[in-house]
């Protein structure tokens, strides 16, 4: 159980970054989206990882793999239509 | 040293969602910002908090309900100006 409630976080949370990865590449409209934080998120995910092996806990590094690949799909679009 | 990681992650992907959310307060422009990620993105993130008081793991427990706050006030303004 305990670690279901993680995996469900982890699914929902990186899952969550497909569609921003989607209505980027396909709408090329990042006006709102804040470079700032796109920037600060995709290196505090890498950390997230490092973090994940330390302590051992799928769900974590599990979740930030997936999430470091799509929110580099939108910083990198960020970044090339600003 | 292990923490450290772990915190330094939290602090950059909490804090990631500060200038997100001034940035959407300022311009009121949520025209990039997709419903879908932030609708699950939020729902994720209570779970994640809940994950962190399971595992007993505080960077998890403190990165989450940062980003609960300010990842809520990103999906409002894109309730309210989509």
């Amino acid at each position: 159980m305990t670690q279901y409630i993680g995996m469900v976080a982890a699914v929902l949370t990186s899952a969550s970054f497909i569609p921003q990865a989607i209505q980027v590449i396909k709408t090329k409209d990042t006006s709102g989206i804040s470079l700032s934080m796109y920037s600060m998120f995709v290196l505090g995910v890498a950390l997230w990882t490092v973090h994940g092996f330390i302590i051992n806990d799928l769900a974590v590094i599990f979740a930030n793999i997936v999430t470091f690949f799509f929110a580099s799909i939108v910083l990198g679009y960020k970044i090339k239509y600003k």
